[in-house]
């Protein structure tokens, strides 16, 4: 039996064929149409394509599902609010089922990539696992006993708006200092700013051919490695701020992995281990207690397709 | 059918014969040994007492379940540590065994005081629960589909070991600003010491007879309800402490109840209209997701001897 992955995104949407190994057979990328109407019509126009191209039909499917960016709740059937693509109150369980006579789930981009890291990535074999997505904003997954955790409504796993500087900065949750405004790529990105501000010579400048509107997620990073010591203060600073933020969910889950995903995870090795570096220093935060294994995610921007596909 | 339910104290061990329906049927209270080989042959002697008194033989006994304050990991045991009783490495329920064939299981006291209000308490017939004990430090409990959830080893569910303040109080865990001393009674006794050092024209020194060691857990609270500014100022403020550090946990679970127990939530209905209100200022932690119901623990004292029957 094969299952579909749909991995809705601001710019595009991916479409995957995903058997029970988590391989991708057969993959569609699509321009994300503003319409939500008009997109679940591509959406199953390529769909369509798949099955034919690949010669199979829609009783072989075990189901179809969904990764979307923003407030979902899969048990109800509809997507509340998909704030990049201006979708609100979607009812896509009756839409695709007038193309689809199959099962249709979904839930938020961040609970879909742990759950394809679980099943078929860096965390296979794990039952108890969590995840950060660093990028724009900061996602976040749980994995209880092998079984995405959704929290009441699916409105739980926000682990980018958790406090970690009381009064900090203001976030667009509504409260102030949430993890998000400290460790997504959006945040490392201000941090650099703000430290090449300070110091016009930092090679940080160079780096971004003197435009700082050219900095990136990687400027610090890179920086950092070729021994600039403003860099090295932003990601000394970043780590910081990444490394308590995981440990206070090691205190709470005492997970067996914790998984780091998005844009930033891209720095892998090098930023992995100065994670664990930190963490060690402080016993994984709280005295003596299971060291917490700390990976990388291996799925890639496949992760969505996959994950969306394991939902079914 | 019966189980007996054990809480062990600093000062002392609460033991209860407890019925399906969480009633105790019979109790007794000893004094706490620092020696647990004493202690174990004490708390068998009540048990076997307590069995002739009821005319109960062990076979009509589903088990025994101990509450104990510290770090324990249910599945070796073994109880690690108990630092206020200088307990450590103590082979529990092979040692109680030796008394009685039966179910031998343990947890922490919040871990069993959580379970207690789950089952027969505040929060029966919720699924997904999550409790603070505001005591000496803060503990804390957490209910997953009507299951405890312990973390890897029995070491997560450490809800007072979560940085509320970045790089803030000194903890005893070995970071910096965790919940626990900014929320427990210690705290809040800290921080009416604080402000009456601040204001010496406060109600708050005739509260306690002008002896700033007499102040407890409900000093601020008092003066508060009668008018005191300064004793206002450090109400709010705890409540704030309070209150942001439940909807982070509201961000990352979404569950349906969130209890408050120990010696703190005396304050009952007072408390909880503050917390209510400074949450719903916030939207509960996160935009329009469904309201966590906030609540007192009605067990009180019992809660320890029935949380840990309930183990059995």
């Amino acid at each position: 039996m094969y299952s579909f992955g749909v991995d809705i995104g601001g710019m595009s949407i991916k479409i995957g064929l995903v058997d029970e190994n988590g391989h991708i057979l057969e993959k569609r990328v699509i321009k994300t149409d503003t319409d939500p109407d008009l997109a679940i019509e591509n959406i199953a126009k390529q769909l369509n394509d798949i099955l034919e191209v690949k010669n199979i039909t829609i009783n072989e499917i075990n189901g179809i599902g969904l990764g979307c960016p923003g407030a979902v709740d899969g048990s109800s059937g509809i997507i509340d609010i998909l704030p990049n693509l201006g979708w609100e109150n979607v009812e896509i369980e009756k839409k695709l089922k007038k193309y689809f006579n199959t099962k249709i789930t979904f839930s938020n981009d961040a609970n879909v990539a742990v759950l394809a890291e679980v099943k078929y990535g860096c965390a296979k074999n794990y039952k108890n696992a969590l995840m950060f997505t660093l990028g724009t904003g900061v996602g976040g997954g749980i994995i209880i006993d092998g079984k995405l955790y959704e929290g009441n409504k699916c409105k739980g796993a926000e682990l980018g708006h958790i406090t970690l500087v009381l009064d900090g900065l203001p976030c667009t949750c509504g409260r102030k200092g949430c993890v998000e405004r400290y460790v997504s790529a959006t945040a490392l990105m201000e941090q650099t700013k703000l430290a090449m501000q300070e110091n016009k010579n930092s090679l940080m400048w160079k780096q971004v051919n003197g435009n700082i509107n050219n900095v990136d997620g990687k400027t610090a990073f890179e920086c950092c490695k070729q021994g600039d010591e403003s860099a090295k203060l932003v990601v000394n600073t970043y780590v910081k701020y990444l490394a308590e933020s995981m440990m206070n969910l090691f205190n709470i889950f005492r997970p067996e992995i914790f998984i780091l995903g998005g844009g930033i995870s891209n720095q892998g090795q090098y930023l992995l281990d100065m994670v664990i570096e930190y963490c060690e220093k402080f016993n994984y935060g709280y005295l003596d207690t299971p060291k917490v294994k700390i990976a990388i995610a291996t799925l890639g921007n496949d992760a969505g397709i996959i994950g969306a596909s394991a939902l079914v």
